[in-house]
């Protein structure tokens, strides 16, 4: 059931004035829940609660929070049609996009559960002391990951489930040790309450300490503000547009103690056809990328929104045939009012600017939220010498680039602000008479794609979610996959510390059996 | 041979007007050598000649530029003599010292060839695809860290080695693949033009890319500012103040493309001697911390500052036998008039706060720039009250803090800022009887040292050098041992990437032979 409060700690409060609702741009509509706004008041006391609960926290074993990760698993599972339900009339999304985000979802969180059970994630580093060593004895050096404190979740409009309140940057962080404190997205409040709820229920079931998650709703941008600049909150983690996630930085480091906010934001998205592709598969690669613009209404952060190919015959039939596919596809819903107005203005800027002509539109008549898709083309020489044109238009939207030469298309890439993913379409591997052009593409992105497309994230330990600025605010740390564990922890060294107060992962007869690095071999034996 | 001028890559330049010199603080007179400070001209062309090398360095082998790393450290070994006299004319350390630290600055060389050479430091983690895979196939997928490209090195004070010219944030730049513009400290530029030739020489040797190594002598703040505004510099490494390193985050957050800076900055190393301890070996103590707190004129980043205990007769103890000990010691020569200067103002501010009394000083007769030794005292509540005593005081410094009970010291130990190390002095495993006591120093530090002293970082795998800040800007990072790599990598990823065009480290062969992360298990095996 959607209270419309917020989970301070374990306990529904709304103490606020400030009420909004939640919108279904399927129907054209507000839903009729009421949201309550977190105030600075609750707030404070969720940030402390979770700095108290953080000391138990940090000391539970990996195999307890396992637990508790997967009965979150459980719990949202339990939520069942009523999760479904809100979910979509608060996205427009479908039932189907539902189930598979929430198979994402579970899939996370019980990869981390995994993880942790494991321990040895905590990359336990051990160079064993030496008190006849001369000139000086070594002392005896022990190190682990430990976690960074309470660290704050921006929920995601895009993926109410997998990128908000109990989403990757969630689940890697209670997984490190670290409490969460969400900040709701305000376009999917409910769903986010209902998450929320079975995530209160798992810590209860297994005995974490109160605390250890918030949810607060917010209808604007100030209770995220105020979270990230609270002193006690260690970390931020985000997933939006460029200027919120820039917006959250410059607060992060304004802070008399700076906080890394790790913000996965921007991109485009490049996509190169190389020439033999265009030549003897234009219509296929046309098809397809038709389908991946398109897809989820093109509100993907991989969404390829530019497409870069030297002009030829190959382009041109591209071109017509990706003009021609594109159509064909029935529009759909987009999440909200605002998204789509966002993707109206942007659209319209790109079609007004010099020199860009419309490729294909998809037919004007439609449901009122959906997602009009627009492919659109220029030169490259317009495109190199507008920076408008370089930026991101969250949508169903593609810019197809007709660079002149070789050398154009190497200027175009190496101008490209950074990237989450980069991909090359190739034929008969000619990509590799294309070195410099891999290299100058791999300098602007996080992820390189052979011969498909950008859209599909895996969750696994090889993915890189993240990428130069502004794709991410960090490009040392992946958002998707276990390893995006590592935003949230630091190294922390015991120099000389007695066996039996060490942690159990630094111990001599490593109970944990994890593997270790010990004098510099990895290793899951113990120390004698 | 010291000319005094810049290396802009292998050329040696010095367009500039501005023309400083060394200080010979043991003599208490200028040296002879005049220095040209960098212009901005010369800054914009090494860092372009970086970002130039850069797309060469970054595809070179592991081997070579681990013949590159032991070839610096063979080089700097070769300018013998000379090194160490102009070393100890620009810093009024003693032979011995430079002696260690040499050793210290060949050894971190060697180790980040050695990590190299091996090659596992890349952390290749592979997924391999699954075309059978229901709903979707799942894609291949490959990662390892990649160099994030040029890095600004900013010598330290107090290391004209060991974290200068090829210290370790050079060594561990170099290391990863990105090339390095150092900002060579004014106090020992000439130290650093020597140091600076060894490099340009081993990069002539082992045929790297011109503009890999750049040394920018500078006066005082602007050419390092410049360095970390320009667009291309990617990253930065900085050791020293506060001040200083918080000024080069600030302009690293405000740039368009916001780049990390790992600033390891200001501690005060708390040390907290339990009571058992003081009342068994109080002599003991007092002694060993006597030395600990002189040691090289107390200019290390680990002195231990602040010495805290509960009111007792051993702690009187204590205080007596380290008033004792510590006048008995020499005073040394400090840097640099500048920072003995420093040191003065700050203990007079501490000495005049109410609530402070000195405990000990050594002699006023000593040499003009030799830095006398202070003990001081204040009780726990006046401490906890005043900010100002919480601040380092760089320099053979020390405050020892009487706290009423063990409440008192917790909560100061909670209300420090972030240190680098924290001390605990045990006596009969009595610390564990102080859980809450080490949960809270841990919350507060980057490593836990017992029974021991915090001067002396080892230089090896398990060691963290770093901390919440304000110890270092980033606490999941550490400055010393092979793990300071990770500073300058970002992860990447490669989908369906042909296999023979993959980097070595990720082809199925494993044709380097390294540990790998295949399919959630370490191995060095090949994929079949």
């Amino acid at each position: 059931m959607i209270t419309g409060k917020n989970y301070i700690g374990n306990v529904l409060t709304s103490v606020g004035e400030n009420i909004f609702k939640t919108f279904n741009p399927e129907q054209n509509k507000e839903n009729n829940w009421l949201f309550a706004e977190a105030t600075k008041i609750e707030i404070n006391k969720a940030v402390e609660l979770a700095t108290e609960a953080f000391k138990v926290y940090k000391t539970i074993s990996g195999n307890r929070k396992s637990d508790f990760l997967n009965e979150i698993a459980n719990q949202v599972l339990l939520l069942g049609d009523e999760l479904q339900e809100v979910y979509c009339l608060e996205s427009g999304l479908t039932k189907e996009r539902f189930l598979g985000e929430r198979t994402r979802t579970l899939f996370q969180l019980r990869s981390f559960a995994d993880l942790i059970k494991e321990g040895s994630w905590v990359e336990a580093t051990i160079d064993v002391g030496n008190t006849e060593r001369k000139p000086n004895s070594k002392p005896d050096l022990r190190k682990l990951n430990i976690p960074l404190g309470p660290v704050v979740v921006f929920g995601a409009s895009n993926f109410p489930l997998a990128y908000s309140t109990a989403g990757g940057d969630t689940a890697s962080a209670l997984a490190s040790g670290c409490p969460v404190i969400v900040k709701s997205h305000p376009m999917h409040a409910g769903t986010g309450e209902l998450v929320a709820s079975a995530i209160i229920k798992a810590a209860e079931i297994t005995k974490m300490p109160n605390g250890i998650f918030s949810n607060l709703n917010s209808s604007g941008i100030e209770v995220g503000q105020l979270l990230v600049k609270h002193p006690l909150v260690k970390a931020a983690g985000f997933t939006g547009s460029i200027n919120g996630g820039r917006a959250l930085l410059n607060l992060a480091s304004k802070r008399k103690e700076p906080i890394p906010v790790f913000a996965e934001m921007g991109s485009v998205n490049p996509v190169v056809l190389l020439p033999n592709a265009l030549k003897l598969k234009a219509e296929t690669w046309a098809k397809t990328y038709a389908n991946s613009i398109t897809l989820g209404s093109g509100q993907f952060c991989t969404n390829p929104g530019l497409i870069l190919g030297l002009k030829s015959e190959g382009l041109s039939t591209f071109i017509q045939n990706l003009a021609e596919e594109i159509v064909k596809i029935e529009p759909s819903c987009m999440l909200h009012p605002n998204i789509i107005g966002a993707y109206e203005t942007k659209k319209n800027i790109v079609v007004n600017e010099e020199g860009v002509s419309t490729v294909s539109a998809a037919k004007e008549k439609t449901g009122v939220n959906y997602g009009r898709q627009l492919v659109t083309t220029v030169n490259g020489k317009t495109f190199l010498n507008n920076p408008t044109l370089h930026q991101e238009v969250f949508g169903p939207f593609s810019l197809v680039v007709q660079c002149e030469d070789i050398e154009e298309l190497k200027e175009i890439i190496s101008k490209l602000e950074g990237q989450l993913t980069g991909t090359i379409i190739s034929e008969d591997n000619e990509v590799k008479n294309y070195d410099e052009i891999v290299l100058a593409l791999q300098n602007r992105v996080g992820r390189l794609i052979f011969n498909g497309v950008s859209t599909g994230v895996e969750v696994c330990d090889a993915m890189v979610h993240g990428g130069p600025y502004p794709a991410s605010t960090d490009s040392r740390f992946t958002a998707v996959g276990v390893n995006s564990i590592k935003r949230w922890v630091r190294p922390f060294s015991f120099q000389n510390w007695p066996n039996e107060l060490l942690p159990n992962e630094l111990k001599n007869e490593n109970p944990l059996g994890i593997l270790r690095n010990i004098n510099g071999v990895k290793t899951s034996e113990k120390i004698d």
